[in-house]
């Protein structure tokens, strides 16, 4: 089998998926297709977009046997639409389709199912957790799933490589002839960024809300003039999944030294320079360096051009503070963000695309300072999983990671040297999600490595007395106290197949044993 | 030659142009085709788009002989970025370029010497006034010019009858990367709705501002995605040209006659509602008729759900008033509107696509209630002429006529009924730009005449007593003072041909002797 660029096996091909590129650096493959466009419609004045039942829209929009169907995960764990839709095309007998989520998460257990009863056969998604995840990672489906970023999924729609026959997009907020928003309603979630990819290019756009409003709903974040038809029913989603409350800062000392070691290695870095851009994540750590990094900003007066993300509460509030000008929101994720989205015009949403998509004119992960990622594991060649677990199992999700590492000038990955008995830093991660090339700067509890091909960096944390240690030497530390992990066991089969977001193939998941 | 469904000669092929589809109803034209792709692109992390001359940006577009390029007019006579474009391609040595603006007007009368000089051989516009229109009513070009409306040229563009090789479009608040907006800077025009279009589907697009401000510019109307380079330059256009202040309300009695009347006739047709939704022209009866449904909406207490158009500030002060809910605009007409779409969330900017193009998954002319709109001459088939003179010569622009007409449940002609010594109803009008079965009322200062297609407008208007007529006989009313007009002397050479929105052709024009 012929191994890519940083030497994962790839095959050259799999069946019911076709030919596979290998990933051969990150920005290697120039493309050379034109962008998909949907067949042009009539709708004409007087045609009602308006039904009462999601059955209806299945028939309207002549689905069929081994089409593709489309989701977007902004209602997460709280999400009714995705199963829903399911059973309605169950009993409704359509089979073996393809299922291009841009997200799966616990709540889709019943597309178990659904996989066992023939009607979905293929499963393209940026992640998957719960006992779905458990199920694909034991062989469930005959076809290995296909792992997208954000920015990979985004590509791969308008780039025709990811066809949706059929978008169903739950809106929080949407009137009778498709205007909809995601911050209003009792079933909001605030930005739609990823749905506003499918409702542009899926060739069929069916939307599907608990909260009608009067025509014409302005301002909107997906269009009439991108919409097939309506559904009104009771309830998209359970509020309470959708989205959390107030997030709350770590008191937990290891991720607070992390968060230490991180803040100053931004500070040293030379990023951290007024009119900067950052994009966090929302672990622990990952907010208490933005907690830290506010504390400079005021002291230094330095204020930040842009946040981007996955905006937290946080964000929000130094927006509202003047300490970042603009926000830039794919994903609220929070209460405060899922508000502020609808209230602020300096809250600004973005589709994923405009995220983090590799091949339109310019997408703002390339504008991007500095990203603070978090990683299940790290190998010596700054490799970074985030998809599987030390059992091999999936549990994770691609996201953002892989794009903002590409984008950033200074890409972080903050985490605990060790979880438990497991160490962070390996020789070779189960399954690479972001290549080591784009990985600037790994931070622990126990030290900071600096990737070798940042001789700068390493020369400015040096100068400013930080932890440094080679990434050898980091995993050293941790073996000391964890031993040698032991190999997962998987067998032949691929379960899953990792896309890096050009659309090459980083790596692959085998059937854990 | 054959004749479309109106009874006009339509060539079947024209050199130049290609086969031609006669018109055959406003919706009878099935669309088959897929939405146009661009070439994919791939811009990098800290690849620069700012360039410091046009020059420079046309040498990076790799413009070449035969290529199509696009412009907008929301500068209106205040435009300097095409003349200055159509200079720097000629002192290039480009030549036999496609010209498709979203309109011309008196300002690019150097033009003329573009023409001549053979750099632009066809000319796609929506319009064209002054000696540039003079001179292609002359003959001036081998090729006809292609009229298009706003939706039909959103349309065409869209479906890739009209590929634009590089857009140049200038913007009045821009930023390094390509995020624009049109209401703020000294060259502000408000609305960017015409552009939108074009850089959403131009295969390369050049902004070109005179406000370059920090990124990211947010919120914006055209996104860095779909933007190669940023120009800067000293000045885009003439802000005296680009808005004009706010609208004086008429005082001619004749005007103000004909708005009773319109008024009236909105009042008795049954579409004056709550929740009505209304488009309404600039000129001084189109505006005493809003005044006057202003003080009906009032009085009974209807508020509006929209207001569409071209937004002037009249309807701006009743969105403010609470009488409209939301604001629709493709095109701000004045000072106050061109403010109030960068302040108010309620004041909403819209593509052309949105606005009126036919074949999306519905744009929003098809919501609208009532439309007012005006002529130049009405035939007695009810079919509209806004494009050439009574000498025969263009002087005007098919705007949004035959979008509104076709998508508008109520659609009204306001004009007065002799204009000096012409007659506005006549036998057949020079030009058609809006065909008759989309007409459905026409109000002059001398009586009220009804499409016989809607006897319940009959009916409804006879009840209310309103002084209605025959178009027959409105027409012998005019010859009565003016006498039958001489028949304008055309030679056989087709200078232009009038595209309908679904790209079938409604007309010709031909060479004035």
């Amino acid at each position: 089998m012929p191994k890519n660029k940083i030497g994962r096996d790839i095959p050259e091909y799999i069946e019911g998926i076709g030919e596979l590129r290998p990933y051969n650096g990150p920005f290697s493959f120039q493309p050379t297709k034109r962008k998909y466009g949907r067949d042009l419609s009539q709708v004409k004045p007087g045609d009602i977009k308006l039904l009462d039942s999601i059955e209806k829209a299945v028939i309207k929009t002549e689905l069929k046997d081994g089409m593709t169907i489309s989701f977007h995960h902004h209602f997460r764990e709280g999400d009714y639409i995705l199963n829903m839709v399911l059973d309605t095309i169950a009993k409704l007998g359509i089979k073996n389709l393809t299922l291009a989520s841009s997200s799966l998460n616990a709540v889709h257990e019943p597309l178990i199912e659904h996989i066992k009863n023939g009607v979905v056969t293929k499963i393209i998604t940026s992640g998957v957790r719960g006992p779905l995840a458990e199920a694909i990672s034991n062989g469930i489906l005959e076809t290995p799933i296909i792992i997208r970023s954000h920015g990979g999924r985004a590509r791969a729609i308008e780039a025709g490589d990811s066809q949706i026959d059929v978008a169903f997009l739950g809106a929080p907020c949407c009137d009778e002839y498709g205007n909809a928003n995601g911050y209003s309603g009792k079933s909001f979630c605030g930005s739609l960024g990823y749905a506003k990819v499918d409702a542009e290019y899926a060739d069929k756009v069916v939307l599907i809300t608990d909260n009608l409003v009067q025509y014409p709903n302005v301002p909107a974040s997906i269009l009439q003039t991108d919409v097939d038809c309506v559904v009104k029913i009771e309830s998209i989603g359970d509020p309470n999944g959708i989205v959390s409350g107030a997030t709350r800062f770590t008191k937990d000392p290891r991720e607070l030294l992390i968060a230490k070691y991180a803040a100053a290695s931004i500070e040293a870095s030379g990023y951290f320079v007024p009119g900067f851009s950052i994009q966090c994540g929302t672990g622990g750590a990952s907010l208490a360096v933005a907690r830290f990094i506010r504390e400079r900003m005021i002291e230094d007066n330095i204020k930040a051009s842009f946040a981007l993300g996955g905006i937290t509460g946080q964000f929000v509030e130094m927006l509202n503070e003047g300490l970042i000008s603009k926000l830039y929101d794919t994903q609220s994720f929070d209460l405060t963000a899922a508000k502020s989205i609808g209230e602020n015009p300096d809250h600004c949403e973005i589709s994923a695309s405009f995220y983090a998509n590799p091949h339109n004119k310019g997408c703002v992960v390339n504008k991007l300072d500095i990203v603070l990622l978090s990683a299940l594991e790290i190998d010596t060649d700054f490799n970074v999983n985030v998809i599987t677990g030390s059992d091999g199992v999936i549990r994770g999700a691609s996201g953002g990671h892989c794009d903002t590492a590409a984008g950033s000038k200074l890409t972080m990955i903050v985490a605990p040297l060790i979880r438990g008995r497991i160490p962070t830093i390996v020789d070779k991660v189960n399954t690479v999600i972001t290549p080591g090339e784009t990985i600037d700067v790994v931070v622990t509890d126990r030290g900071i490595a600096v990737n070798p091909l940042r001789q700068d960096l390493i020369e400015k944390l040096t100068k400013a007395k930080l932890p440094l240690f080679t990434i050898e030497q980091l995993k050293g530390k941790a073996e000391k106290i964890t031993g040698k992990p032991k190999a997962i066991e998987y067998t032949d089969k691929i379960v899953g197949i990792v896309e890096y977001r050009d659309g090459s193939i980083i790596d692959v998941i085998r059937q854990v044993r």
